[in-house]
C-alpha cells in the first residue's frame, strides 16, 4: 500500500522508539502531532514548527471540508500544496467534530447528517465521504470515520456504537481500497498523494471487553496502522491508562499506535510505557491561547498578578526563543493588554515542551533508561504546585 | 548630550542617505520604524523584526504609563529589559493618544487632564510628567509633548496651539536636561537610560507661515533632533508634502528630520525627496491585520473572492517569508477563518515592503540615482488598479 511503513528500532520494556515513513518523508516516533485544525497551528508559522522540530501535523476534515472546502485544495494539488507544508500531515475524519461541532446531527448507519456550524448548510458525512474527502485531501495519513459517544454512556450504546464503528470501517477500507486500486477517477476523487494511508481506530468506551473485541475487529479489516479514539474525554486517568494498557496486546507490533487527542504531558508518557507511538492534543496550543505554559515544574498561569515583576522566564530549564528571550512579567503584560504575540509567544514555549518531552522520550528509550526518565519525570512536575 | 549623534553619509539632490547613532546602536537613514505600541509589534516577534532588518522601534508612553506603567517598567531596568529589545527604540510622548484615545479630556496650560480609556482613572499629563515617564522607560528617543489638532482646525486655533506647543516644548527641555544633569533622582525619576537623546516637535497645521515660525522656535529652544507633527491627518497629500518641504528649510542640515506618522509607501518616497530621515506608521501593520496586502503594484485585498483560487503569492516580486511559501489562495484562507497566522503572515509580508522600500531608498541615494528610482516606484505601483 504505498509508501508508508514503519520501523521500530529499540524497545524498552513496552516502550518503543521507531520510524514512520510517509508519502512526505519520515517521522521519528514516539511522536507529537501539533493540531494545525484548519490547516494552521493557530499563532506559529510553518518555519517556527519546523524550527521546534515538528515532523508531521494534524489537520481536520471537517473544517476543511466545510471552508474551504476538498473540492477547492484538491485543485491547488492537495492539502501540501495549499498550506505550504511539505512534511508528513494525518488528518482526522471529522467524526469527533461532527458530534462536538455540527449542529442538528442525526445519526444512522448511513452516517451522520449535519448543519454546517459556520452557514447551518447540510451535509451528509458518511464513512465513504471521509475517505473521499480525504483522499482530495491528500493528507499522509487518512483516519476512518468513526461514532463518538459522550462519556458517560451506558453499556448498552457503548455495544452498538462500537459495533456500527467496525462496519464503517468495514465500508471506509473498502471505498480507501477502490479509490487508490483504480486511481479515484472512476469514483469522482482527485487523488492528490497516492501514497496515503489509513488508520483504523479502536472505540468501545471504558470497557476492557469491548476495546479487545474493537481492536480484534478493526485488525480483521486490516489497515495500516491503528488508533485509539474515544479516550481523554473525561474519563479518569488510571482509566484512560488502563484502556491502553488493555488494548495494546491486540494491535501489531509491527505498526504505529496512536492514542487520539491526549493529552498532558504526563499522559503522553505514560501511554508511551504503554507501549503508544503517536499522539495529537490541543492543549499545548489551546492553553497557551489560555495564557497556561507548561513547565519542568508543572503548568503556570502567565494571567496570575504574581507575574507582573517576576523577571525570570516563563521555564528557566527551558532552551526556547520564548524562555530564552522574555520574562515572565512581559509575557504577563502581552497577555493582559490582549497582544497576538502573547499567543505567539506562549504557543512557541508549550510546542517546545510538547516536542522537546517526546524527544527526550526517544533519547531515552534508545538509552533504555525510560523508566527512570519517567520517574523523574513525574518527580519535577510534581516538584512544586504552580497555580493551575 | 550622551552617544545620540548623526552623520550624513551622502546627498543625492535633497535626500539623504546618513547613519543615526543612539545608546542602543546605530539606524540606518532614512528609516522606517514599525510601531509596537505596547512594547510588541503586533503579530511579529522581535526575531521577526531583526529577520526583517528593522533597526528601531516605536513604542507608546500613553499605552505604557497607563499599563504595566512605566515604574514596573523603570523597576525591571527600563523598556529595552522589559520587551527584551536590544536594539533603538523611540517613543512618542503620548500627546497623540490624549487626543485620540482618553476620555473627557480637558487641556489647559499646564498639560491634558483625562481619564484611562482602560479604567476610567484621572490622569495629568504635563510636558514635564511625559518627559519623566520616557527617562523611566529609557527610550533612546524621547518626543515632547506637543497639543494636536483635529484638522482643519481655524487658523486662530492653529496659532495657539502651535505657540502653547512651543511654551510646552521649552519647559521639556528644561525637564529633560534637569533630569540628565543630576541623574533623575532629585526628580523622583529613575532614568534607565542615560543616552536618551529627545526631539522636539514642529506643528502649525497647514500653514506655511506657521510652521515656517514653529520650527524656527523649536530649532530655538535647542533639541538632538526635530519632528513634523500634526500631519498625515487627513489633509490632501500634496498639501502634506509642501508642508514638509516648506518646513525643511528651517530645520538644521546636520540633526535627523522625522516625519511622525505617514504614510503610504508613496509618500515615504515623497517625503525622503524632500529630505526626511524617519518614519513610523501603523499602515503597514494595521492593514495587514485588515487582510490588505502592500505589494510593488498597488494594494491587494486578500479578503477578495477573486483570490480564493489564486496561487500566487502576494507579490510575485517580493522576496518575503509569506511570499516564499503562502499563496494567496491560502492566505485568504486564513483570513476567512480568522486564523491568528493571517495577521502574522501579512504583517510580515507587509513590514518587509515598507523595510525593504527603505533600505532600496538609502541604495538609490549612495548611488545618485534617487530620482530614477522615485518615477520607477511611482509608476509600478500604478501600474494597475487593484482592489483598495
Amino acid at each position: 500500500m504505498g509508501p508508508f511503513s514503519f520501523r521500530v528500532t529499540h524497545h524498552d520494556q513496552r516502550a518503543r522508539r521507531g520510524v514512520m515513513t510517509t508519502a512526505h518523508g519520515d517521522v521519528q516516533t514516539p511522536a507529537f502531532m501539533p493540531v494545525g485544525t484548519q490547516g494552521a497551528v493557530k499563532g506559529v508559522t510553518h518555519r517556527d514548527l519546523e524550527q521546534l522540530g515538528a515532523e508531521i501535523l494534524l489537520s481536520n476534515t471537517y473544517h476543511l471540508y466545510l471552508r474551504p472546502g476538498d473540492d477547492l485544495i484538491a485543485r491547488r494539488g492537495g492539502l501540501h500544496a495549499f498550506i505550504g507544508w511539505p512534511r508528513p500531515i494525518l488528518t482526522d475524519s471529522g467524526g469527533y467534530q461532527v458530534f462536538s461541532l455540527a449542529a442538528r446531527r442525526t445519526i444512522d448507519e448511513a452516517g451522520a447528517r449535519f448543519r454546517s456550524h459556520l452557514d447551518g448548510s447540510e451535509h451528509l458525512l458518511t464513512p465513504e465521504k471521509a475517505v473521499d474527502i480525504q483522499a482530495q485531501l491528500g493528507s499522509d495519513i487518512a483516519m476512518v470515520f468513526d461514532e463518538c459517544l459522550a462519556h458517560p454512556a451506558d453499556a448498552g450504546s457503548v455495544r452498538q456504537s462500537m459495533e456500527r464503528t467496525l462496519r464503517w470501517a468495514r465500508r471506509a477500507r473498502d471505498r480507501f481500497q477502490a479509490i487508490y486500486a483504480h486511481g479515484g477517477r472512476s469514483q469522482g476523487v482527485v487523488v492528490t498523494n497516492p501514497g496515503q494511508a489509513q488508520f483504523g481506530i479502536v472505540q468501545g468506551g471504558v470497557s476492557r471487553g469491548l476495546r479487545e473485541e474493537s481492536a480484534q475487529g478493526t485488525v480483521a479489516v486490516g489497515f495500516e496502522a491503528y488508533a485509539i479514539g474515544g479516550l481523554s474525554v473525561g474519563e479518569p486517568t488510571d482509566v484512560m491508562y488502563d484502556m491502553v494498557a488493555h488494548t495494546m496486546p491486540s494491535l501489531p507490533e509491527d505498526r504505529p499506535r496512536y492514542l487520539m487527542g491526549a493529552g498532558t504531558p504526563q499522559d503522553l508518557v505514560e501511554a508511551v510505557a504503554r507501549g503508544v507511538d503517536l499522539f495529537d492534543c490541543v492543549l499545548p496550543t489551546r492553553n497557551a491561547r489560555n495564557g497556561q505554559l507548561f513547565t519542568s515544574a508543572g503548568p503556570i498561569n502567565i494571567k496570575n498578578a504574581r507575574y507582573a515583576e517576576d523577571d525570570r522566564p516563563p521555564d528557566p530549564s527551558c532552551s526556547c526563543y520564548t524562555c530564552r528571550t522574555c520574562s515572565r512579567a512581559y509575557l504577563r503584560h502581552l497577555f493582559q493588554t490582549g497582544e497576538i504575540n502573547a499567543s505567539t509567544l506562549n504557543t512557541l514555549h508549550n510546542l517546545h515542551f510538547y516536542l522537546d518531552t517526546l524527544s527526550r522520550i526517544r533519547d531515552a528509550i534508545v538509552f533504555g533508561r525510560f523508566e527512570s526518565f519517567r520517574l523523574a519525570f513525574h518527580e519535577s512536575l510534581s516538584r512544586r504546585l504552580h497555580d493551575s
